[in-house]
């Protein structure tokens, strides 16, 4: 017995309750389930206009509504809600169906999942899906991970539905095998979390050493926005900062609490970035600024604490100085963005992903928060060289950073003299510097390591491990 | 049936044995288990006058050599192994037995165990030992977890086998229940690895901003050992830099590969940090740098990059210069401590461990790699205020952090301008200006999530979460 739905959500809050009207509105019969069935009616009564729902009460229901086969795409928060409602479902469904998580989950709860329905015979595809609300209502980004059967029954319907590129092309691709999917959004979040937090740093600069107004500063982001930084995020920045609160008539900025909240992504990115041994400072220093900003008895003991003043600079120069805190911002944006895909690859070869880099940064020139112009650059420099070992191993990147290091450098060390926290500016300058140097302190931290651990080193002149006697005659022994 | 050996170690690589011979040569009667009987036989015949050993070849006889409430150190791989050594013993042991985990093993591993043998009627300590292979023979620093009343039996032994502080008080102190004691160790590791980190970063700026000779930048750290730096890592790194290698007669430090390793308790720190929402920007960079270095591939690409090159200085700039050095890493090292002791403040928080940081600070004035003289100074201050919120609200840290901070600056400034990544110091740096914020940009932050992802935001000016209608008319509503 099979129905007439090409596809099902079940689990109807916002994010649910939008993908559905998404699929229905781009001509795709939706079955609808919620576990409040009065959630599943409203929705039909608000929206039935849209298209075709089918609503159903109970999970029988709804899986007899689907045709074969099922596609299954389930939206509930991330966790034991998952595993309960995939508990309830998988027993229902017939070989070769298809059951798609669009939460946000951890890309090794997606793998156990993958591992255990594919026994079963059941598809497993772990979306992640960025936009918010409107993006899955217009058009998100897509990123799919599981297996390429599965992609060939799912694809079709998630590319009428994702957002589209400025060259028309729709924003989702099939990522690779189980977790690749959410692992990619987990980074794209990350970055997310960098790019933020460096436009707060610039923000910060414009402020507190060119003197601007937020009203000012809304402008130079503006006008930074129809430069090589367009993007959604910049775009933004600016309407946030031009806004005035009605109730006390100050700039908007001013009158909300300066402690920066999160969810969750940008923590997992870091942590595992760390397992797989990937520098992603910048996006680390994202997340510490956050939770710093919410250790409000820590600020409040530390205000007392000495530091310089910021001096008042002219009209020429403050905005001499908004030139170079543009290249600062986007020097250390292509730092952010290396970090991120290196992250990227480095997950690909741990786990077999073979994901298409070029590919990851196509789907994000859309329908995500940190869609930008930026992306379509990036996008091209895979494509040229698809083992690309690194964004700054790119001709173009690689100019590009070389040409803004000196503002970028200018506006560190302002920044440094001056009192201003650049946490972000300051990681990936060092990231960049160290990617160059030719002779790292590591060799001193090795022979440190050998000196109170025994736990050896290498020699630059020849093969093997090496110890030296350090609590002896010196010499040196093979390890 | 009871024997009369006051404390048994099983597992008797380097570790186990050193810490057996440890607890014989301070007049305890010491029982001997290994997985191959002819290690047991072997340090009995190597070291047997050393003090009295019981040696056991099978899990039975290991057992029944104790004394009860027996008292049984395992000294296996973290990980599997150590499960695997409990389940051998456990159904061997009676109610009050207290089994010792003496390996590097994860806090949550610890407060698993601890859980499960405390239903069987057994107390699990789980130990931190710092000091390696030589501290566990001549006097280690101890850092143990698990139930008062373990203490109580273990404490007088720990007590005789461990260093001892300049007042002459042993260093080791009960820490905490259940997992506390290996929690503490991973912190100390963070913290290592953070200390290791600014040193290397001061030897490149001496080496490439000041021009001098590793031979030069010996003799200086020598010199600095004398003053508040006074430590056994900068010691050692004296010690290192002076070396020269016998086979090429160049400076060891310039023939040992530049990449550094890890063994994994210095990102676990990090990890949990991220967990538990505390910033220690200064140990992920340490993490960081590590893990950059081994990237030989991404280096060798980017060498290639555009820098600036240093500047030579006159020898009264150079000497001018390492006292700002000497400033930088000081003032750096006091926020390592900072966000490293706040880590221990919000483990002991969250897992109702009720840590004494300024008995934390005292045990690690020796024994350990860490030691130094400055951890009396923490001490000191967690003993005026054992509530003191942080480190830098301490009133002589904040001081002397006052007072350095303008070489810091100056430093950092050079160093970003020539192009030596000093990505500790700069982290350092950071979190220290954020700190002293009266506005942080966080503001802009949630602003932005507010208006992407509808996440709200608090108001300066009263009770209550906002939302701004950024796609409508712009008002405000309660969110």
């Amino acid at each position: 017995m099979s129905g007439t739905a090409q596809i099902g959500v079940t689990g109807l809050a916002v994010m649910g309750r939008n993908l559905a009207r998404n699929f229905a509105r781009n001509g795709f019969t939706v079955a609808l389930h919620n576990r409040t069935a009065s959630k599943t009616h409203a929705l039909v009564d608000e929206f039935g206009e849209e298209g075709v729902f089918v609503p159903a009460d109970s999970a029988e229901e709804f899986v007899a509504a689907l045709e074969r086969p099922r596609r299954l795409v389930i939206m509930v928060k991330a966790g034991d809600a998952t595993d309960a409602v995939i508990q309830e479902f998988a027993p229902l469904l017939e070989e070769g169906d298809v059951i798609i998580d669009g939460g946000n989950a951890h890309f090794a709860d997606t793998r156990r999942r993958e591992k255990e329905l594919r026994e079963r015979g059941i598809h497993f595809v772990g979306v992640g899906i960025s936009g918010g609300e409107e993006g899955a209502l217009h058009g998100p980004s897509i990123m799919p991970g599981g297996s390429k059967e599965s992609y060939e029954s799912l694809g079709p319907l998630l590319e009428r539905i994702a957002a589209k590129a400025p060259d028309d092309t729709p924003t989702v691709a099939h990522i690779g095998p189980d977790g690749a999917g959410h692992f990619v959004k987990m980074v794209h979040n990350g970055i997310e979390y960098a790019d933020m937090q460096l436009i707060a740093e610039a923000y910060h600069l414009l402020r507190a050493v060119a003197g601007y107004s937020p009203e000012k500063i809304a402008e130079t982001f503006r006008t930074w926005n129809t430069g090589r930084l367009d993007s959604y995020l910049i775009e933004i920045t600016a309407e946030v900062l031009a806004h005035r609160d009605a109730a006390t008539g100050k700039p908007f900025v001013d009158v909300v609490v300066d402690q920066a909240e999160q969810k969750g992504t940008g923590r997992w990115t870091v942590q595992i970035a760390l397992d797989l041994g990937v520098p992603v400072s910048g996006i680390a220093e994202a997340v510490f600024a956050r939770s710093l900003s919410g250790h409000a008895a820590l600020r409040d003991v530390s205000q007392t604490l000495p530091g310089p003043t910021a001096t008042a600079l002219s009209e020429d120069e403050a905005a001499r100085f908004a030139d170079r805190v543009e290249q600062a911002l986007y020097a250390s944006k292509i730092v952010s963005y290396t970090q991120g895909f290196h992250q990227i690859q480095a997950g690909s070869e741990e786990y077999g992903w073979n994901i298409d880099l070029g590919s990851v940064a196509a789907i994000w020139r859309a329908g995500c928060i940190i869609r930008a112009a930026f992306l379509d650059r990036i996008r091209g420099a895979y494509d040229a060289q698809r083992d690309l070992p690194s964004l700054l191993a790119d001709k173009q990147f690689a100019e590009e950073i070389g040409a803004a290091q000196d503002d970028w450098r200018e506006v560190i060390a302002t920044a440094v003299r001056q009192g201003v926290p650049t946490p972000g500016f300051a990681a990936a300058l060092s990231y960049y510097d160290a990617l160059r140097a030719e002779r790292l302190p590591a060799a001193l931290t090795q022979g440190q390591r050998d000196f109170f651990g025994a736990h050896t080193y290498r020699r630059t002149d020849r093969e093997g491990s090496f110890h030296t006697l350090w609590g002896g005659d010196r010499s040196e022994v093979s390890g």
